[in-house]
């Protein structure tokens, strides 16, 4: 896609609807005629779309839950490794609902959507216009667990749909634990599945790693 | 120590005290002058010292984290071994700042402390007299970035000390990673090491797992 393009009809969608856009810095609200804000976000929308590695805990171990694994789990293997994998694994789910997005994003842009990536706007990870030609917010989220962002902050009357890809909890009535025949407003000629997603995911950390 | 005598210390904490009790269920406020409010309460008090194991997540497995797993960090391990090392590290982790109260409970309670155990009061895990004739209160969190019990619902007037175990940001001057010599009001006599919690918590967890 054309992130000129891409961008600038995040900007017409902040102009024509109340979706709330995020403080510049330090508190300093957005304001749409101030052309160093559109700046800002801009290069927040650009450098939301490059490409992130996995990031590991930057914290140090607390060796005491290793002690558990030990004399608990009774584990043989090496604390280093037992370490590792547990790292490279908290890691591992942090990056998850990014990449969901960008797949998400290289779907339906092709359709008239927008990500509003670099999380310009509050709470709201995509854009598109209803057949209405009113504008729709969307936000994603990669388990039905995780942490919603703060939806108070978002300005009355916007009302943001909501839609996460996998269920915590099994449930006999369901076919998958995934909930992308749950997905709103999907354009026509459009698919997402579950499948295609695993696909992309591989690939885009895979060319990460190469590159890397 | 004497349980009976424990509970009758920590309702004598309470009568004299400002420290706020949780509510008994369903948002009943305690009240002391109830009979039944103090079965509750004890019971929950008894319970908590039961022995507890280490409880790992229940939720379904997202496999897009091993997907993470093997595409970018290139493991070579099977998916099993990653998710059940994950797994039971998530729960080691989680069991660590419980045992850290009954060893602080084993080694104070012989110098007039008493335990909190069952999470009765708000916000507050130990309970012990000062010198000078008033109650004090202390939280204690495994980690220096433990998410904190919400102190706002604490009534009025009431402080609470807080401490925390390990910090999890290494600095230089610091000897060791640990936070025992900071430790207030630590009796006469007492003493509180990390080689002892240790030892403390591997014996629990052995005991725990033969008696499984």
């Amino acid at each position: 896609m054309n992130l000129e393009y891409q961008f600038q009809l995040l900007l017409q969608c902040i102009r024509e609807s109340k979706v709330s856009v995020r403080n510049i810095k330090r508190g300093e609200p957005f304001d749409i005629n101030n052309p160093n804000h559109i700046k800002a976000i801009k290069a927040r929308f650009i450098d939301g779309r490059k490409p992130k590695h996995p990031a590991e805990p930057r914290t140090i171990t607390d060796s005491a839950y290793l002690e558990v694994m030990i004399s608990y789990y009774d584990r043989k293997e090496p604390r280093e490794l037992i370490e590792e994998i547990h790292k490279i694994a908290m890691a591992s789910e942090n990056i998850v609902g990014e990449i969901l997005e960008r797949y998400i994003a290289n779907e339906l842009e092709p359709y008239g959507w927008v990500w509003a990536s670099g999380a310009v706007l509050h709470a709201v990870d995509f854009v598109y216009r209803q057949n209405d030609g009113t504008w729709a917010f969307l936000q994603v989220k990669n388990r039905d667990n995780s942490e919603n962002s703060s939806s108070q902050s978002v300005r009355n009357g916007t009302t943001i749909k909501k839609w996460f890809r996998s269920f915590s909890v099994a449930r006999r009535k369901r076919a998958t634990n995934t909930n992308w025949e749950g997905f709103p407003d999907l354009p026509e000629g459009a698919a997402l599945t579950e499948k295609d997603f695993v696909i992309y995911l591989r690939e885009y950390l895979q060319n990460l790693r190469l590159a890397s």
